[in-house]
């Protein structure tokens, strides 16, 4: 080796002992320059109980926000004030016809052979009774099969009961969304099933129903969980039971209703955008707060946040409010339809609408690529626990856009071990939320938004 | 040392090694003999889930159990007939008048500066509210000190609203049963209270209310936590919130009802008797299958058990399904005094009104003798986690009795995580309880009664 070559090699060492190294002996990546910038959105975050107060003074003051409802107008005007108020550029709503649902008053009671008042909701969309309330004796049956092989004979006349044991959400609500039409075509007259939940105290879930087309509508409800073993004790003890359901449900015109947009737009790439979405409506049935309240403050704090501490990414920041996510879904088809031409800029699109509670980090789709950026900046989020990054993510109403621009998508994994103590009950109110951990919900949102929408180049497709 | 002594020293360490001893290598002791006959109490309790289906049935057939109510009358019969059919000794009432207060259709709104419904439960024994209801402004206050500061110049007029916080039963409950008479005699029109109980899924706890003479009867209702929360929240946000109150409740005339009684009559000593009490009259939410209806049908199935097992203790065995415990005491009462010539013959009076959940062992009332010998019975308990004897036991049923007589009494400690929870409330329901549980409270109620009946000398006083 002579001399040039020898004082070569010693360069080269030189150089590598003169990266940067972060204190693990690590060489930094790219992302070591957000440390700063994360540290002040993260400590802005939890520096105050701000995203539960307002959380919390929304839907006290507002209560739920079912599609068509005075709750909903009313939240989604007093928002757009707020984002201005917060500063927030490009505030709007963008208009949406929204299914305007009605429960009415409703019960069921065990008829026969005993008397007794079931506690219950109503399905959403369901038709209602006629005004004397359907009776008839209930079928109970497990699954779709055991419907099946009993047939029009056995189903026709009767009200099927669905008591069907949790699984998961996936497997079990089928019979929420589809039983009604499956016993219809039966000749059924009516359907109860047990709700799609976890255990309660006497605490029935509501949702959404789809009824099939070319089949008699019938009216659907949920009986609490100690309901359904009830009815099937009774069954099984009596051999018959009947039991009469009255609902005043209906359906009304469609109403206006209005996705809410509020932006930080962005300082280089102003037409590329990071969306954060939620739905900020709600079923009828407790506030709403976890579901999916909770989602929508949160996003719209990562942006008051941003403008509050003076940034502006490289790219623009989007939070999108959602209408309708429960009972239709039309806020998020329409955003795909309103915004088809922006679609190519969308960098990313994240919803939360699991809760917002303590996060462990984010679900997320979209290329190998993007995903090793997204570990990466994950790291940024160790000093509040949410560094994971599970293999997908998304979310309802951020859907139809997803799919129709093969968009990257991304949600918040949280410890969501009461969602489905909550979901879609009376129970869904805002002590649930635990003030802390939805700060470290916002901190994270904020994190890895704020990150993609300014890192050097767009993430990857 | 002369051969006559060794002799004797000899004879001394055989007769001690002869002495029988426990596998652990204690001698034994006068309880031991219960060995072989509490393996078989065991045994038939944890044998099969007899006592949970008893209950099942029971609360699934009859529905609540309120004083005056069809169910109570109803299940009172059945009981009776059912005990006969177990073939136990001396099956009877004993007439007993009860209040009958009948809740009727009852709600409570938020009507300023928000309208919201409020999750609420009128409180037991409570006065309707005239036709249209009661409208006024809260005053929330969080004790009687504050009430009292406040004074009749803020109160009248106003409906007080106690947002107490849980600090343990005896110190929240005292808001339920004195809080509305304490708010009228400063001219108060209605009370709602923060429902007594750990939180839940927007679950308000009903429960009596006791008037005060002099004073005017105003109504009141318990909210769920969530609601009082709520309450608070808008109060302190809003400065003023107004409440509408309408209840239909009313007290009807006393109504007939009886405490239900069946006995295995002791062999040598049948006028000693050991009682095994439990309410058998609920409140009219929910089936009170945790209270009191398990623990009647745990006392009940003591005797079937002893009656099955073909044993007949040397003193008598009585199982009482007290009436009224919950809004009068009036079965408590009409025991004591209808029995008051047999009390001294009371031995002990056990009572399980603390729900038929997993036993711990026992809380006990009595001289130190007689605590000493109940220690020893619990160790029979020792397969089933129960052996623990508490500094003091007893139930509001056995109280006006063992007050009277001077008579030990006992209930059982249980694994009761959930009682606060479901106390009162639409969510006291049979799957609250645990079969096997269930079997093992029994198990312990038969073990420590049977000895107590059984043992050579009478349980010390």
């Amino acid at each position: 080796m002579h001399a040039r070559s020898r004082l070569a090699a010693v360069f080269v060492v030189l150089t590598v002992l003169a990266l940067p190294l972060r204190p693990s002996g690590e060489p930094l990546s790219w992302v070591d320059a957000y440390r700063e910038v994360s540290a002040r959105l993260i400590g802005e975050a939890l520096g105050s109980t701000f995203a539960w107060n307002r959380l919390a003074y929304m839907t006290d003051t507002f209560g739920h926000r079912l599609a068509g409802s005075e709750g909903l107008t009313r939240t989604i005007a007093w928002a757009v004030e707020e984002m201005k108020r917060d500063g927030l550029d490009n505030v709007r709503t963008d208009t949406v016809l929204v299914p305007h649902w009605v429960r009415g008053s409703e019960r069921a009671d065990i008829v026969e052979p005993v008397r007794h008042a079931l506690a219950m909701l109503g399905l959403g969309n369901s038709v209602g009774t006629p005004a004397g309330g359907v009776q008839a004796e209930i079928v109970p049956v497990r699954n779709f099969e055991e419907l099946e092989a009993k047939g029009r004979a056995v189903v026709a006349g009767k009200i099927v009961f669905y008591n069907v044991p949790w699984t998961g959400y996936g497997p079990t609500v089928q019979y929420r969304g589809a039983g009604a039409s499956r016993a219809a075509a039966l000749g059924a007259v009516g359907v109860l099933i047990r709700s799609v939940g976890l255990p309660g105290l006497r605490t029935p879930h509501t949702g959404a129903l789809n009824y099939a087309p070319d089949v008699p509508q019938i009216p659907a409800a949920a009986v609490a969980l100690e309901d359904a073993d009830r009815l099937q004790r009774l069954h099984d003890a009596y051999g018959r039971v009947v039991v009469r359901l009255q609902m005043d449900a209906k359906m009304l015109p469609d109403a206006e209703s209005a996705n809410v947009i509020g932006e930080v737009v962005g300082r280089e790439h102003p037409e590329q955008i990071v969306v954060l979405g939620c739905h900020i409506d709600s079923w009828d049935v407790g506030t709403g707060a976890m579901d999916d309240g909770g989602g929508c403050v949160a996003v719209w704090d990562v942006l008051r946040i941003v403008k509050k501490l003076g940034l502006r990414p490289r790219r623009t920041l989007r939070a999108v409010l959602f209408t309708n996510e429960e009972n239709g879904l039309r806020g998020g088809l329409a955003y795909a339809e309103h915004h088809r031409d922006e679609l190519p800029h969308h960098v990313l699109m994240i919803e939360s609408d699991g809760g917002p509670f303590r996060p462990l980090g984010f679900g997320f789709s979209g290329s190998e690529t993007a995903r090793a950026q997204v570990r990466e900046i994950a790291r940024l989020l160790a000093g509040i626990g949410a560094t994971r990054v599970g293999p997908s993510g998304g979310g309802a109403d951020i859907g139809p856009s997803v799919r129709a621009g093969s968009i990257p998508s991304m949600s918040p994994e949280v410890d969501g071990a009461a969602y489905f103590t909550l979901h879609h009950t009376n129970a869904d109110t805002v002590d649930k939320i635990d003030p802390v951990d939805m700060g470290r919900h916002v901190a994270a949102l904020a994190v890895m938004s704020y990150v993609v929408a300014d890192m050097p180049t767009r993430l990857g497709r």
